[in-house]
């Protein structure tokens, strides 16, 4: 293969860092080759502090970074924005929105989506956190709420809008409690005159015995704690029975809310379960030790997409299983005509795990020692800092962070209602994106 | 009056000016009263910095404040956000969304929107600049239009998205052709492997003679020059004959093109239309010399609403406007139960004006004097960056304006294509925030 055509699907962080490292192997190398990355954003988006922008502590292009700016470098790569329609692994083709395009390799990289345990319409009334419009509908929800209880006169009513549920005691929904309670408690304290924010009712729901499941004990029962005093409160063995609109059915109470979070669970991208390969319970991919598809040694599968004994669905090991995989690529294209018939298996090297519980508060597993507070959190914030890309995006959350731990009042609390709804909706760029591919649409009825 | 109440409608300059007048003067005065600030949104826009959100340069909370936060210091200062829907000057009320609210004093402070010269359907196909929504909504258009450019295989279609037109050589006009130049030839140079951004065109359409007519003739001569050495077609004597589906029609030529930016006019926020006060040909309210309301006294009109002999539509005039009326309050509500028979006359500073184009340009009139070149570009830098509301606001900004200055790599190029789009509509909150009043639409329709 004097010039192999290399197709990765998703630019988050496996995606993103199989790209870059074949990148570098491409330019290293001198090698022919072209390298086509297709997402359906123009942005890398940095998902652990996504919670932040939904919080109003960050602004959405502080944690989104352009794809075709942090790939400019690399000449071999195209970038392109584009929806995926399915696989074709026969012909070796993907087919996109815009037409199919051959590869030579494939690396699928798409990624989780919010999963309501098949529960359809679980998803009207809670929202879930995976992508950016995800958080700032989550930004609107809750400002928006708080607002209203302002000025409604209906005391059942603004009960509702003062409280926020949490469903789904790991990482996530430990995150998102504490900094809404922090939020409320801290941040709105002073802003209203008729509601008190501080009253505001945070409840974190969660199934099981107890917070944090994939660290150890202590560590979950210090988060709970933690989120105790911030005024939280934790519910857990209340697995939830329903969710309506503007409630949580759990087996001993209703809880009447106009704030529903969903943090309980993920599934993996639609399109994995068009796949003709073996899946887990949840519907993860099984690849194999190479991490590539069953029948097909040239597509690849890599992060939240697939299931691989012993390592988390978290950013450093979709980051390792990326860059394994362009290894395992690169050996096969180099030097040498004969492929390597053994490729190596792929073994996730464990780096801990941690997560924050509002200000000066976190917990952290790394290397089989157990962390919290403030060493913790330290941990945490440079952590973060340096694996968000982009010098700009590391100064500009540095200083937001340092900001709203000095003043109580971080910069995003804008509530952006008027998006989407103030013009015409034709004009919303999806819409009008594929407005051109079907020119008998573009009539009277816009 | 012993306890009067105040209710000011709209948060921009003018509105904003006169709430924080009329909250020290509580403050300092010890007195009762109370004063309610309604605007449709929960912060202030700093409107000259809008084209930047526009053209990737700033991000939303960048030059977007919470009302209440700027006002938290105020007691007396209820904010309220909420829809006007209308006013009762027999009754003294102001009709919102959530309820009569009575006044003893009324301050008009709502602006203006863009006007298309009464074309109604020109606004399906030309973007106006007046709100954080049409900023964001423009810099998915302008990204999309390169995204979509660089994956189609139509050359035509391809011309037509790298061609953006703005219709309009005022200040607004002028500033976002400029960023728009320099997004395109300067940032996303390097970013694309099948088109070359720096042949996309930019068109700005002028029906006048010149450019900038508020300003001095020879700075709007300048400012052509400048604008075309970034590479910007401006065509003078152009008047707009009609818009439509992706084309612009002049008198000599149609121009197709996927992007169109109105700033050729404003009108008055359409309530103004409901008042029974006489309006200039562009709607405006014709005020007394005091700006209160020909018939009462006890009701303000100021800013972009209303038209004063002399004053232009522009931030310091609203400002100065706001300040005049909280001053005219206070003076009736002062020691002593006669109110002042007569009232001062607004009388208008003028502070000058200025506009940018591109980097290292622009173009000020500053007490008679013309300046130009990098000395008005600085003076443009500082006034703005003094104007701008919150030390948090100003360091983000400085810091995002010389970070884009050093590397040519602005933060905000982010296509949040799938906001508003990507969840079930009834989510977006300016749905939910209705939906309890009407229980009886809240069953199987969403």
């Amino acid at each position: 293969m004097s010039s192999p055509r290399i197709v990765i699907c998703g630019a988050g962080f496996g995606g993103l860092t199989a790209a870059r490292t074949l990148g570098e192997w491409f330019s290293r190398s001198r090698r022919a080759g072209n390298l086509l990355l297709i997402d359906k954003e123009n942005y890398h988006l940095f998902q652990p502090l996504l919670y932040q922008v939904a919080t109003a502590g960050l602004s959405g292009p502080d944690i989104a970074v352009p794809i075709r700016s942090i790939l400019r470098r690399f000449p071999q790569i195209i970038v392109r924005m584009d929806d995926i329609r399915g696989f074709d692994l026969q012909k070796e083709e993907v087919l996109l929105e815009g037409g199919a395009v051959p590869y030579d390799y494939l690396v699928l990289a798409l990624g989780a989506i919010t999963g309501y345990f098949g529960h359809a319409t679980w998803s009207e009334h809670a929202s879930g956190l995976k992508a950016l419009s995800d958080a700032h509908q989550i930004r609107n929800q809750l400002l928006l709420a708080f607002e209203e209880a302002e000025s409604t006169e209906d005391l059942r009513k603004r009960e509702e809008l003062l409280t926020v549920v949490v469903v789904g005691g790991g990482p996530t929904g430990v995150e998102l409690a504490g900094a809404i309670a922090e939020l409320a408690r801290r941040v709105l304290r002073r802003d209203f005159r008729r509601i008190d924010p501080t009253k505001a009712r945070i409840l974190l729901i969660e199934a099981g015995s107890r917070l944090l499941t994939q660290f150890p004990e202590r560590l979950g029962r210090i988060a709970e704690q933690k989120l105790r005093g911030l005024g939280v409160d934790v519910r857990l063995f209340s697995p939830v029975q329903d969710l309506r609109e503007r409630s949580v059915v759990l087996a001993a109470e209703t809880i009447r809310t106009a704030t529903i979070l969903w943090a309980a669970g993920v599934s993996p991208h639609p399109l994995a379960a068009s796949l003709p390969v073996p899946r887990d319970r949840s519907g993860r991919l099984l690849v194999l030790p190479d991490l590539s598809l069953p029948g097909h040694r040239n597509v690849f599968a890599i992060g939240d997409m697939v299931s691989v004994p012993g390592v988390p669905a978290i950013a450093p090991a979709a980051m390792q299983m990326g860059r394994h995989v362009a290894g395992v690529i690169i050996r096969d294209l180099g030097p040498g005509t004969a492929r390597p018939e053994n490729r190596d298996p792929f073994h996730y090297r464990d780096k801990g795990m941690m997560a924050t519980i509002g200000r000066a508060a976190a917990v952290a597993w790394i290397g089989r020692a157990a962390f919290n507070g403030p060493v913790a959190w330290f941990a945490w914030l440079a952590i973060h800092l340096a694996f968000l890309i982009g010098f700009r995006n590391k100064v500009s959350v540095l200083f937001e962070w340092t900001w709203a731990y000095l003043t109580y009042r971080p910069g995003a609390r804008i509530l952006l209602r008027s998006e989407g709804t103030g013009r015409p909706k034709r004009r919303s760029p999806s819409a009008s994106s594929r407005i051109e591919d079907r020119p008998g649409t573009s009539g009277s009825s816009r």
